[in-house]
């Protein structure tokens, strides 16, 4: 009788579950559901309009979603429960939402439901960047340790920005709410009946250290007197690790999900980190990207060190007994869609639907034998700010070097190699900052579909780059990290991390620089990294002023 | 029994005559004939291939068209040939043909209708770029005095660098060529049957100067050493100021187009230049624009200085008593037709479609209600380098400030508002130069579309711009300024001026600037100022090294 573990991997759009076999690593079943809220950026359920910048979800689809694709693959699999040996939830971040003690979302109260602030405010809801430059502004001026953690700069994406716009604009959902709460460590609770924190979650975006704990209560009133309260009461007392047992699956959930009681279920994890076991990454020096709408980037280390623009290092925060990093990109297939839908004109469609081809594939088509620098176009990857290593989302896009004899697939390659170049500035970053970069991985939808694109990453950062062997690195890394939960013993492992290196997969796909595409983009490069500085350092006024007439 | 005068508007596609009352100011008659060949690009007419950029004319099509255009505005006016006071040319520039020293052009000459240098450079032909590049060069190093009045920089459109790239192609044809000439004044030599040389295209297009005459042939020698008896056997030696008679028609040109013998014909003009007269500025401080593919900016003043960045300026090259200055945008109707064609999306142009409108109508109505920042963007001018202020051709198109929630619409207002900012830094250098700009005029195409980017140039000077009353504004200030040859008192004018004066005509429409669109602008204007000279200027090896890479 075979042995599995149950990943659950939320993401923006929907869930998705997977069942691993434990001994084979086979992905057993799969299966994903959509929620029905969506993404709400225009208003919410009852018509209620939002602001600019808003995003949000509905808690209730997060529990839908997962009954549905559980049942889903059991169902399909015809597994036993009695064979789940623990669960492992991902989820994005900082996804959070307010909920009373007992951990009922307070947008599921009557009394609350037409109130946007207490709805759950997905990763993306950007509308707390005035929160996040007030905190950014104390931080600084009070000279906060935790800002080096962060490469220097709070992103209006974490926990306490957001936290801080509902104190700020709705004072009375921020009292209301026992707990502030990342939407996965919520699902755990859900599935637990008792409240369980994560450390990659509170490491990574709520300013917390396993040394230092939160931010002083001092920094937090200064702040916004309301959030006096924030670290005593509402974003929990303990943070465990990554691998660590959260509890075991409740009556009322193992019923519901068609699950056995007591089945040990894994503290929360991020799920862009989910993805660095699912590679099989279980030792330092070796680069995950997982590109999608963005890209984020992991490392593990044995060492703490600060590395000017990273996103976060966390103590156990990916694997446990490493120090993990996480570096990001906001804005990479979220570019091309972008362009596609908005830039391309109409000849172009029509050819694709001649060809009978994707417009994607398309733009590839019509780029073979185009050499690098043949474009004459330098892109800036900020169409959605910049993460690491800037850490600044006043900056946006900006594309040069065009002439009227610039075509729309010269365009659609400069987004390529502007995220490559983005990528390149990250790895920058972490070398400088004592953190070797050996080798490159990458999962996530890009990595699988697109060989132009990886082979001008490969081609730019001078590494050859190995691809994740799962399509579902969320899943099947939270699957694997669940037998932190589970014991790896249960599972026939001596430890978690020999689980990890036996469980992860590559694709065999790797992508290795052509000499002479990497000098010339050596070249390309020197002038990124210059306009990166002139318009994102020491010109940086340019385009906040830009942004600031724009919402004027 | 009424007076007129006879303009003859050579375009790049067509002639237009046009009959003017000297007493109403009325437009009698006018009559368009396109040329047989158009603009050859590919190939001659005997279909030997043609290079990359080049751009030839037939010098029989500018006969033939005249002969019959005039025929038709004869025919249809009534008007008798005894009525018609005198005859204006006006023609593109540099447009140049070589000839014999009777006029024939070379190409008419069996044995070289296979010979691509034989035929006219029509102004648009570009491929003597190479010897632009090498004339600057010679110029900088020998600090040429000449090099001032046009803001530093020769256009490989010009007069020396094509009659360079003759000489360095096809000496055989430089050789043969007893003169290289402006089709404007070839035109007046058919006419009259005597060549004459205006000032105007001498001194805007050919490095001479009322004063300091053409180059030393010790630097054409240096350039190339064909280029020795330029200007001395080729260019004409004298050159006469706009409002002279060149001559009187002679009687076999007379028979041809149906007109008296000796019928007083003006010195040629460049049509841009003739707009000044149609819109009846005869004054210093008002600025013209003729906004088309590009714009050219037209001003008269008492006094000569050198504005850095300017074309031109000529001691009367646009009306006899002033200095005519000119200054110019590389690129203003081409980047909106560029952007149609090559970034437009699908759904725009489906939108339009159902709308039944054409598709700058479309952007029109989707900005309908944007105030000025709120697109969030800026862009430089730049798709086809910059002529005025910067007159550097190694610098390329820019636009900034893209995020994922940008729309086409919002990107051909930036172009649009781009090229007002253009306008501006040029309105700005001829301030800062100490030539005050106080009105703006305009006329061409785009002027009389455009309401949305009228407003725009408006807001963005902070002037009033007063529009051109007639739609053949070239062919109208060549009718008006034959009146110089023809003397004013004939048509009852004290003067030329006065003649100008009395019969240009404005269109009545103003475009008001708006202080709450005026406020904006001026910050966003800031933000231009400062990234034309980061780019432009302080950092303008950026783009000359991504231009470099494109070509390698």
């Amino acid at each position: 009788m075979g042995k599995y573990t149950l990943g659950l991997d939320f993401g923006t759009l929907s869930v998705r579950a997977l069942l691993l076999d434990v001994e084979t690593g086979e992905e057993i079943c799969c299966a994903e559901s959509e929620y029905a809220h969506g993404v709400m950026e225009r208003e919410l359920p009852d018509g209620t309009p939002l602001g600019f910048e808003w995003a949000l979800q509905h808690p209730q689809d997060y529990m839908e979603s997962m009954v549905q694709s559980v049942h889903t693959v059991l169902r399909e699999s015809a597994v036993s429960p009695q064979q789940v040996l623990g669960i492992g939830v991902d989820f994005t971040s900082c996804t959070m939402l307010p909920v009373l003690d007992d951990g009922t979302p307070l947008c599921c109260l009557k009394e609350y439901e037409s109130r946007a602030h207490a709805y759950v405010k997905l990763w993306k809801h950007h509308a707390a960047q005035y929160c996040a430059d007030r905190l950014n502004e104390l931080a600084e001026k009070t000279k906060q340790p935790f800002l080096k953690r962060y490469g220097g700069k709070i992103s209006c994406e974490w926990m306490v920005p957001k936290a801080m716009q509902i104190a700020q604009e709705d004072p009375g959902i921020y009292a209301a709410a026992g707990r502030l709460i990342e939407a996965g460590d919520w699902v755990v609770w859900q599935l637990c009946g008792k409240e369980s924190r994560s450390a990659c979650q509170a490491g990574y975006k709520a300013l917390w250290n396993d040394r230092e704990g939160f931010p002083s209560e001092e920094f937090f009133t200064a702040l916004h007197p309301l959030l006096s309260d924030l670290t005593r009461k509402k974003l929990g007392a303990r943070h465990d690790p990554i691998g660590t047992k959260a509890g075991g699956l409740s009556a009322g959930m193992a019923a519901r999900l068609g699950l056995c009681e007591a089945t040990p279920v894994a503290t929360a994890i991020i799920d862009a980190h989910a993805s660095v076991a699912s590679c099989g990454i279980a030792d330092s020096g070796k680069m995950l990207m997982i590109m999608g709408t963005s890209t984020c980037h992991m490392m593990l280390s044995e060492q703490e060190v600060m590395v000017p623009g990273i996103c976060g290092v966390v103590r156990g925060g990916i694997l446990p007994g490493f120090y993990g990093y996480e570096a990001g990109q906001s804005c990479v297939g979220d570019h091309f869609s972008w362009f596609l839908k908005n830039c391309l004109p109409e000849h172009c469609v029509r050819q694709a639907q001649q060809q009978g081809i994707g417009l994607h594939e398309l733009m590839r088509r019509r780029l073979a034998g185009k050499k690098p620098g043949q474009t004459g176009l330098l892109a800036l990857d900020w169409w959605n700010g910049v993460r690491s290593p800037l850490m600044n989302f006043d900056l946006s896009g900006v594309m040069m070097g065009m002439t009227l004899a610039t075509q729309p697939e010269d365009m659609y390659m400069a987004l390529l190699e502007a995220t490559a170049y983005g990528t390149r500035s990250i790895i920058d970053a972490f070398e400088k900052g004592g953190v070797p970069v050996r080798e490159l991985y990458a999962a996530g939808g890009i990595a699988a579909k697109d060989p132009l694109m990886m082979q001008i990453y490969a081609d730019v950062t001078g590494c050859t780059i190995r691809l994740s062997g799962s399509s579902q690195s969320g899943a099947r890394g939270a699957a694997i990290l669940a037998l932190g939960a589970a014991g790896p013993a249960a599972a026939g492992y001596s430890s978690l991390l020999d689980a990890v290196s036996a469980l992860g997969r590559l694709s065999g796909v790797q992508y290795i620089p052509k000499p002479e595409n990497t000098a010339v983009y050596e070249q390309l490069y020197a002038l990124y990294s210059r306009m990166q500085s002139l318009l994102g350092e020491e010109h940086s006024y340019l385009m906040k002023t830009l942004r600031a007439l724009r919402t004027q």
